[in-house]
């Protein structure tokens, strides 16, 4: 199935290597408090999620596309949105919603999380589709982006029948999860000193 | 008052000038979906707090106190705390949450969320409060603490009597503005054209 997705090289040696040792990642999720209830209450938002990822991907991709400042980092650099590059990205995305739920964060999971952020920067951007567009994401929106894709998914969560007191602990993990990988995402962007 | 904090400099020609345009910054607030109802729910959220910000900071400071790998940023090269500089700081600290509540989101504002993020940074750490310490913040740690700056101040938020829906609203309200302000101090951190 996997294989299947187009540009998805999770666990192959194409994928770039995180240069975050062990202990450093460990520490990282020390400071974003993530432990095993994390991670269970992750695999239990995989299951709630599990028939409503492409619902998920429409609010997200809906927003994106009525921001002009946003879509146009899924255009040419004449600002026309390359329809293909979106249907390409999103399968990959459909991928990572049940890759946050249900993988291990081991070294592969931690080496992918460097590939996504390379390839939200100049490095890598543009490269896996073959597309011509604009060649980077500003990390000014890698961060922001940690709100909306945090709130939204919510309802989602509620959408299965679960507690009140269980929803917010999905979602208190997938907010975990997403400053996790976000604050590794940006790793790329800037001279391994100051980061 | 307010000239009474030490190193505070807020609104004076002391302060670091934001290289961010208005039309750039109006992005940043749209991109994490901030507009008149949060600016009217962290009004709120002051008057909610103003009487339990030393019990914040209480948790907080006990947060980074608690795991060397952050107390480390309060002591000297050598790693003895030094208590003095976390005093002052947390004077600053204070005023902080009264800001991020109570202050317009003007170019004083927008300026003062550059020079925060400069004094986190080799350009400008330690030379407020005339200290030795370490001589920068990993960038890592400033995005990671979204998490818990955004998560524990919940709970504050819920003791002064406000409906469940209230108190959601002052929390997004919360969450939306210190990613909205980690973006912002995460600038001085990178090469311009990567921000
Ligand atoms: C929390 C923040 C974000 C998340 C969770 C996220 C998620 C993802 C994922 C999962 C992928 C595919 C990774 C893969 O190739 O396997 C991706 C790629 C991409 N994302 Fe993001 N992203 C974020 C921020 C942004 C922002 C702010 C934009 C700007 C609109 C953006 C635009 C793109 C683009 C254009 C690609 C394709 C990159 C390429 O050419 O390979 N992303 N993103
Ligand atoms: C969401 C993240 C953070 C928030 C909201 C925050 C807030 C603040 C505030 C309000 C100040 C005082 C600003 C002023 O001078 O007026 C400050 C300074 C400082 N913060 Fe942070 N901070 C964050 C991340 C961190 C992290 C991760 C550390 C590491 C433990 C840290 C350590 C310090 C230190 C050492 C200073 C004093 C810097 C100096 O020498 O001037 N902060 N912070």
């Amino acid at each position: 199935m996997e294989t299947a997705i187009a540009g998805y090289t999770y666990g192959s040696d194409a994928v770039a290597r995180s240069p975050l040792s062990a202990e450093e990642f460990d520490l990282l999720k020390k400071t974003v408090l993530f432990g095993a209830e994390d991670e269970r209450y992750l695999r239990l938002a995989g299951e709630v999620l599990a028939d409503q990822i492409e619902a998920v991907l429409d609010v997200w991709y809906g927003f994106v596309g009525s921001h002009p400042h946003l879509a146009i980092y899924f255009s040419s650099p004449e600002g026309v949105l390359d329809t293909e590059y979106l249907t390409r990205v999103r399968a990959r995305f459909h991928q990572w919603i049940l890759d946050t739920c249900n993988r291990p964060y081991d070294t592969d999971w931690l080496n992918y999380q460097q590939e996504i952020g390379l390839r939200h920067t100049r490095a890598k951007k543009n490269l896996t589709d073959h597309v011509r567009s604009v060649p980077y994401i500003g990390m000014r929106y890698m961060i922001a982006f940690i709100y909306p894709i945090t709130a939204t998914v919510k309802p989602f969560l509620a959408n299965k029948g679960h507690s009140a007191e269980e929803v917010e602990k999905m979602h208190q993990a997938w907010f975990k999860s997403i400053v996790l990988q976000v604050t590794l995402w940006c790793l790329p962007y800037v001279e391994p000193a100051n980061f």
